[in-house]
């Protein structure tokens, strides 16, 4: 049976990236925007590029028909996009992307967050789903160019076994990507850090850099 | 000319598994503790174990003779143990390994510090030092097992360029380290982090790991 994924505020670099990766993976793709011209619009767009169906939708419609539900809304969105969705989401695993970073005197860095991550911060606004924190790290650029070859780890952090698991297999699907099991979702902290390290290297090197865990071969 | 390296409080895992890569390097240690007799006995340790000449040394002797700093104390210990070295260490190259964990539940997690990082807190005892944060992310017993091949990246942060590149060669001569500029020391914070996303994999995988960053090549 074909998974599908709701890719919530999908229309951006980021969504539309993982939109394309997942189609090709084979998932069922819905892109969700507030706008649901833009929704059509991005996925046709991504459709066009991966030669796979993908279907646009509001937020809400998306978030009801998707299996897993992936939030790729900016930081600052997630006060206001996330309660609407919340009966929609209902208990379906929800993978928050989302890094709360600021750019301030042309430095990069996370915003300090009661809550401790962005992902924390979901599993508050969205009480009853299982929220996994994942694919913080890999830049929109490369998910986007189809052609690029992916390679690196995604670490993926949550308190929920059976989701962690399944958020590892949907990065397992993609290309030459490996998930790795980070342990609680509170973890997703240091994991929503390393893009802020990430942007400071990327402007630096001018490079669009993620990372790989060294070690695990053997122990995995 | 050799260049020294001075590593205080380096009788721990950490600080005898720097001092071993760095001796075989070619680097002149000494290894500095505020015990001299540890220090002594550290030093033949790791002498016998590297086959080179290592010297001991009370932590302000030796942070008066490196050329180089490495702070391998305890997050716990800085308060204490880097004013009295102050004046010895003076406008020195000093580099934070510190990492401020801590452990509670049987959950891994970073202190909140109002500096940020150990290694601001570290740059504001010592204000004339030029401190760089590195090393943050190697496992001692990795370090310490000269027999194992070291693998991966040290993300080097500092606001002084000529520090920052010091210390990127430092690491590039460790076997196949790779020195990675990360930017200002304030990125410190999140490298730090790692160490606890990575005490977190680690417990999970029951490996020792650390990091590469992926997607420098040809921006190097």
């Amino acid at each position: 049976v074909t998974q599908s994924v709701a890719i919530i505020g999908g229309t951006g670099p980021e969504g539309k990236g993982l939109a394309a990766r997942l189609a090709i993976a084979g998932y069922e793709v819905i892109i969700g925007s507030r706008s649901a011209d833009r929704a059509f619009e991005a996925a046709g767009e991504i459709g066009t590029l991966t030669s796979r169906s993908l279907k646009g939708a509001p937020n809400e419609d998306a978030a009801a028909s998707g299996d897993f539900v992936i939030l790729t809304v900016p930081y600052s969105g997630l006060t206001d996009t996330l309660p609407p969705l919340a009966e929609a989401i209902g208990e379906k695993v929800v993978v928050s992307t989302v890094v709360p970073l600021q750019f301030a005197n042309r430095r990069v860095s996370m915003l300090d967050l009661e809550a401790g991550s962005a992902a924390q911060e979901v599993q508050a606004l969205l009480p009853r789903a299982k929220v996994v924190g994942a694919f913080h790290n890999l830049g929109a650029g490369h998910l986007v160019d189809i052609t690029h070859h992916l390679e690196g780890d995604v670490v993926v952090c949550s308190d929920d076994a059976e989701a962690t698991q399944a958020v590892i297999e949907m990065t397992n699907s993609i290309q030459a990507l490996r998930g790795v099991n980070g342990g609680p979702l509170a973890v997703s902290r240091y994991v929503e850090g390393i893009t802020a390290m990430l942007v400071s290297i990327n402007r630096l090197h001018k490079a669009e850099t993620n990372i790989k865990i060294v070690g695990l071969d053997g122990h995995y």
